[in-house]
């Protein structure tokens, strides 16, 4: 095994070739870094014949802010493990892991070069009918196989404890959480909407209700989470859809991975009519929007209660009212997350592309004021919200 | 450091002699074992001037059932750090650890001589009026300090996954959530309750709360948690008590350790018309063990919201509002376990000597009835019930 070096594209291409039978003895490789991700580095590796393989490595630092921010190369592993163990019970959307080196903290992907990132696919304003079905299929599987309904405690402690993740945690505890409700440094608030930011470092409801959310995502640990799940860690074309970057995965509350995609589908949502010039096209985008979070949900929690009656192994967790009110409790929670990350992504440390690309300044700014009040409604109306139906009204009344 | 063996009195004497100051080199030593758990050796170790120690090993199997049910040693590491750990924030009411082996699985430990087991007392109807303030005192200092309200995120991880305890949080998994709903043939019945034992077998409304609180103690690592605080657990004497026996010890729901106490002295109290032969003395003791409930919750939250008001070291958890949610839930958990431990102690494989010690066949069965009874309504009015007063209305209101 080899010493922990940053690799060079050289490197990459030696790394590749040497686990992977796909490019043969006299290929000629080519490898290029196209990373731009704030942690890792990224590089394609391919051959003379268009064969091609991704090579992921983590840096011994957060690489947007420098190396005066130290992180945990072991997040290397843990983002292999998450992807296995979900590719284990998900394959056809979860990407492949061909191989892991712990020392290097380097892991040899599949490439999906047919795939686009389903962010900028959604802000170029296309549709794919498959979307929330396929990542509602996802969450079903992965959280489900990962969760107390079907690992005994003694395997499901182990997990938790190969996974514990500590420092991604962190980064999540403080900007998720912490940060957009004070007045930190770390926030980037747009000025026009500075006003609206200060009110959330004053509305102790909220904080109430972000702090409850804060103590579950601490310790409540129902299943193994991507822990990261939004439109930039989906890759989409027409038929498909794989998750991949999972380096953020823990044991954590099952509504944070479905409030993450939903957030994100709504933060696209409030960008729609300061992204298209015409109402008539920013309005069928919308609607495509709210029925993704639509069937999401629908398609989740009927293919979650399908397992929990089926695959059940806890037998005094196979009873039928209490799994019922398990799933009530996963959307309730999932609206607060998907709240926490409409408020935290528009004026926290991580903006999204979808609000900071309105290019008119007046309307980013109403964009990013709906993004605010959407999520406070949805975190502090969460548990009232008895069904997907009641959610979409919510959303449509604040337009 | 020895390989493991199992201690005679020779041994236990020697270790003891070896890892305190207190004996001297001519001391003439003695050590007998007095063990009437189900898991370990027990010795005292004293010295020819009356000073002792205790030496507790784990045996690697379930002494109650023989070998046949192996049980690892490591247990006894978990008791000694927890111990340690609540050791350190509340001395006083904790049994001290003066030396661990891991090889050995041997702890030493203070001699609590000049105490009394709590259950004894109870039973022989002593009154103890600290019992309720100090024991709220050892778990608002114990849970507090270890919960997310104190120790950042990583340092509670790492604390989390050093004390998972999977094997013996399984026998709590099975004997205290799963055996009493079922007709499983580790549980033990009296024969005149069958059918209300039978009962439980098939109340699906009872059987959805329960599955409930399973979850929360699978996954709600709350605060490193005693596991184990029955009146069995807690020596008592005439101004003070302290703590033994915190092998199940694990991070979970902090009303987890408040309900099995407060079960504990309800267990007590459906006894006490079965125990004494004059009504004025049953009467006497109910008020007493009523009294020591409604303090046991009242100081705990005194303390605990004491605490969380002026200790609490992440901003987000700050809020009162939230707070005082947070206290409501616990209370809300505590009756739930509590529930849980009356029904379990009544139909489940262990018993408690305050309902089996009733002579009288018939009086035993209405006490375990109203075990029964009183466990099944506070688990299913737990989320009702507002405050420690509605509480005692309902168990006054059942006799």
């Amino acid at each position: 095994m080899a010493a922990y070096h940053i690799f060079k594209p050289d490197d990459a291409k030696a790394f590749a070739d040497k686990h992977s039978g796909l490019f043969g003895e006299h290929s000629q490789l080519t490898a290029a870094e196209f990373g731009d991700g704030n942690l890792n580095l990224v590089f394609r590796v391919q051959n003379d014949k268009g064969s091609s393989l991704i090579v992921k490595q983590a840096l011994p630092y957060a690489r947007c802010v420098g190396e005066s921010w130290p992180l945990t190369t072991d997040r290397a592993r843990i983002e292999a493990e998450v992807l296995e163990q979900h590719g284990r019970v998900c394959p056809q959307h979860t990407v492949e892991v061909l191989h892991f080196d712990a020392e290097l903290s380097a892991i040899l992907l599949e490439d999906l070069k047919a795939y686009q990132i389903l962010r900028h696919e959604l802000i170029a304003g296309k549709q794919f009918k498959h979307l929330a079905g396929q990542m509602a299929t996802y969450m079903a599987q992965s959280l489900f196989y990962s969760s107390d309904f079907y690992l005994s405690g003694p395997a499901k402690k182990a997990a938790v404890s190969r996974l514990l993740n500590p420092e991604l945690c962190l980064i999540t505890e403080d900007l998720f959480f912490s940060d957009p409700y004070c007045n930190h440094e770390r926030n980037n608030i747009h000025s026009a909407i500075l006003a609206d930011a200060q009110k959330l470092w004053h509305d102790q409801a909220l904080q109430a209700e972000v702090a409850s959310l804060k103590a579950d995502f601490l310790s409540k640990p129902q299943a193994l989470l991507h822990g990261d799940l939004h439109s930039g860690s989906i890759f989409i074309k027409e038929d498909n859809c794989k998750v991949i970057d999972a380096e953020f995965g823990f044991y954590g509350p099952i509504g944070f991975d479905l409030g993450s995609l939903i957030g994100n589908l709504l933060l696209n949502y409030v960008a729609c009519p300061g992204r298209f010039a015409q109402p008539q096209q920013a309005a069928e985008q919308e609607q495509y929007l709210l029925q993704q979070v639509s069937t999401l949900w629908q398609e989740f929690s009927q293919q979650f209660s399908q397992l929990m009656a089926s695959e059940c192994r806890d037998a005094a967790l196979q009873n039928s009212h209490y799994q019922q009110q398990f799933l009530q409790q996963v959307l309730a929670d999932s609206l607060g997350y998907a709240g926490c990350e409409l408020i935290r992504r528009t004026v926290g440390l991580a903006h999204v592309a979808d609000l900071d690309s309105i290019s008119n300044a007046s309307l980013r700014a109403q964009a990013e004021q709906r993004a605010l009040a959407l999520g406070r409604q949805l975190i502090l109306q969460r548990t009232g919200l008895a069904n997907i139906s009641q959610v979409l009204n919510l959303v449509q009344y604040l337009q």
